[in-house]
């Protein structure tokens, strides 16, 4: 039998192989929100399907959802072993602004010690660590665990086909527990372990004026504005101290022990820190809470994107007849993701001139969800990182959201374990997205030490 | 010699071929802010000039500007009579956002009594109509006054070449008027007289937050979003009551003589025919103040664009690193347009956080004029629409701003004589911009009546 460093010896040598692998995956734009890159969806789920089958893993399949397809595939060969189901996503956020590209975001370019490409750490990175984990147990003789695969398409436009996804293949899916790869570390020598993530509610807000654009000149100063009526909605949706009027808000928010509060103000992230990462001359934000605090355990309502009116080059006259925002709000427990839409109409409500109208549309929301710090799986994780990092890692909650971690709890009844190798500045979302590739090869050998270590502990069926 | 009533008859029976040369004018797409439309506005310019020597116009030319060139021609034949500069704008707005129009821009459609296309109104239709006016009288021997024209290609971009243009070309621009047809009456059967003109002053607000955009879980709460802090910064831009709080905006507004309050308020055009033009459920603007007193006597802070972040299909979770709005005012005697981007700056400097940067582009300005209601040029005006309409014109304070206005009476010493045929609702600026036909045709007959009134008075020279 193989030893767990002789593995990672193994996978070491491979590092070349890795890297050209990673970039033909990073290659495929697998953008989830934008209809014109259906095709890339599939092809992207297919390379991965592809993957796994020239590693050993069994009834590989594309399974359909009501929107981009599941890939699954299963190596059940270590009886009396764990059994974990190993999510991911394959789809990744749009690239634009494109033009404030230094590489084409699908052609994945190094520079330094990076990787730069859309999806390089958002999650094409940790899936294909996790994949390169898997493998080289597979090179190696097999897996010291049961695994099932199950990479979704739909991550980064609010999983909204898979609640009834995974309640219709709850028997296929049965484990012990998930190994969730979407998420991060804290400094390429910080390891650190998520135990909290924030939810989401993610609105369009639209105010209509005249029911169609006027010149600003002819009708300006008789006809509200909706430009300006949006702008002081979203002006009082906060008070001076950045706190979020709408009505019963807080209400449920957790409030943090003191142990978790001295917990955290531990975490190795100063301000400097984060205003670096930010890249901001300033931090800001609610008034008596650290950052890290404000981030993981508090909740927010952001503006994502404003659009009224003439925004090309020049001067056009127009008053507008129109104006939108997306407005998303990240939700501690215990609120109901499903309230805050109504806290938002209800303050629309109260707020709104009657010179406009206006429409709030629901795109996606998500509860917030707290995992168990002590399971045998987390215990493991540590472990792998430890040994991987040669520190302990730091347990933190985190600002994002993803919803797939509720709903296994909800529909199989199991914790999730996040592991995952991103890093606070690795551009997500944004263009220039990165991977540091010490961190990416980091995270394959704490992967592989990390089956290992689940296959050692005694996990409760 | 023809008299004056011949040639509206004999105009009218070319009704047919006006409109199939009125399709082609408007079936150019001659943009002036888009660089793209270069080649339409020179292929614009060079249609006039060919109608211009084919009436009989001498010296016919393409003069140019630093920008787009002005068309020229004269017809200097009438000994004795009062010269005048003919003006006018052959540029014309951009046609975002394209999918609400109901015909295609450029393809000019008639549906009942209008015809639809960009510029029909703003300001192919006065510019088309005041030709045909000239033309008329050249079919049927001569103009009764000395006529040179100019049409510009560049109004709806504040004129921006056009000063240093007027100020070389002085001496050959010399008249005793100008007669500028960029104006509009009230409704089809209520004509109008435009004595005073707002100013503008166009900027755009660039607000800077972090170096890129974040993920809006992973620093939302931590860093001041610039679309917050840009919505924050328009809402302080007005009071409740809607009076705008730039410092010293209002310090040298010219207060309306109750004269004037009492005229304006005999014009026949209630709140009611103000929402319908405006197409909205209800008006609304700075309080103690009419709607035609806001809007032409009251100066005015728009916002014309806002563009921040994601604003596409979907839902991404950007927390953006910019945010823009398109602001400008409209002016009034004696503010300086100037002095209102200090005021816009010292408003920023004052209220804009130090969480973000911030930076103000000057896009056009122009001051407000008022036009002498009693030159022999006005009063022929006067009796050239109570002759075609029936009915004595009303004097108006418009809420446009017409950059030519001021500049002639600044570098040429003339006064102008604004009389154009638009109406209000023609959504000029906007989707579905149209021209009203039967009022089209009437001002072709008030131009042909106009310039005959003008060789009977006596004109200081």
């Amino acid at each position: 039998m193989t030893s767990v460093e002789q593995v990672v010896d193994f996978s070491k040598r491979d590092h070349d192989r890795y890297l050209t692998e990673f970039k033909e995956y990073l290659s495929i734009p697998s953008i989830s929100t934008l209809s014109e890159h259906k095709p890339d969806i599939q092809r992207c789920a297919e390379w991965i399907a592809k993957q796994l089958t020239g590693m050993g893993f069994k009834n590989v399949e594309l399974l359909p959802t009501a929107g981009h397809p599941v890939v699954y595939g299963e190596w059940l060969n270590a009886p009396g072993k764990p059994t974990l189901v190993v999510y991911g996503h394959y789809d990744i956020q749009p690239v634009d602004p494109l033009n404030e590209w230094v590489s084409p975001p699908f052609q994945p370019t190094v520079r330094g010690e990076y990787i730069y490409a859309r999806g390089a750490s958002d999650m094409k990175g940790q899936g294909h660590a996790v994949l390169k984990g898997l493998e080289a147990w597979l090179r190696s003789g097999g897996l010291p665990v049961n695994v099932k695969m199950f990479f979704e398409g739909e991550e980064e436009i609010g999983s909204r086909n898979l609640e009834p996804f995974v309640e219709k293949y709850k028997s296929k899916l049965k484990c012990d527990f998930v190994l969730n790869c979407d998420s991060s570390i804290l400094k390429p020598d910080v390891p650190a372990l998520v135990y909290g993530l924030r939810g989401i509610a993610y609105f369009e807000l639209h105010v209509y004026g005249a029911k169609a654009d006027l010149h600003s000149g002819l009708f300006g100063g008789a006809v509200h504005n909706p430009a300006q009526v949006l702008c002081e909605l979203i002006t009082g949706m906060h008070d001076p101290n950045g706190h979020i009027t709408l009505p019963n808000f807080y209400d449920k928010v957790r409030v943090l022990s003191n142990e978790e509060r001295a917990e955290l103000a531990r975490v190795p992230i100063s301000d400097d820190d984060w205003r670096e990462m930010a890249g901001t001359k300033l931090l800001y934000g609610e008034k008596g809470f650290t950052s890290l605090e404000r981030v993981g355990a508090r909740p927010t309502l952001e503006v994502n994107g404003l659009l009224s009116g003439f925004t090309g080059e020049g001067s056009k006259t127009v008053l507008p007849a129109k104006a939108m925002a997306k407005i998303s709000m990240r939700l501690i427990p215990e609120q109901d993701d499903g309230a805050v839409e109504d806290q938002l109409k209800e303050y629309l409500r109260k707020n709104a001139p009657p010179t406009v109208t206006w429409e709030v549309k629901n795109l996606t929301s998500d509860p917030a969800v707290l995992v168990d710090r002590n399971t045998p799986a987390m215990r493991a994780a540590a472990s792998a990182l430890q040994a991987t990092f040669g520190v302990k890692p730091f347990f933190l909650l985190s600002g994002g959201s993803v919803p797939v971690v509720s709903m296994m709890k909800n529909r199989l009844g199991v914790d999730s374990v996040l592991l995952g190798f991103g890093l606070p500045d690795d551009n997500i979302h944004a263009p220039n997205e990165k991977q540091h590739l010490p961190t990416y090869y980091r995270g394959i050998e704490t992967y592989i030490r990390f089956f290992d270590f689940v296959s050692q502990k005694s996990m409760p069926h």
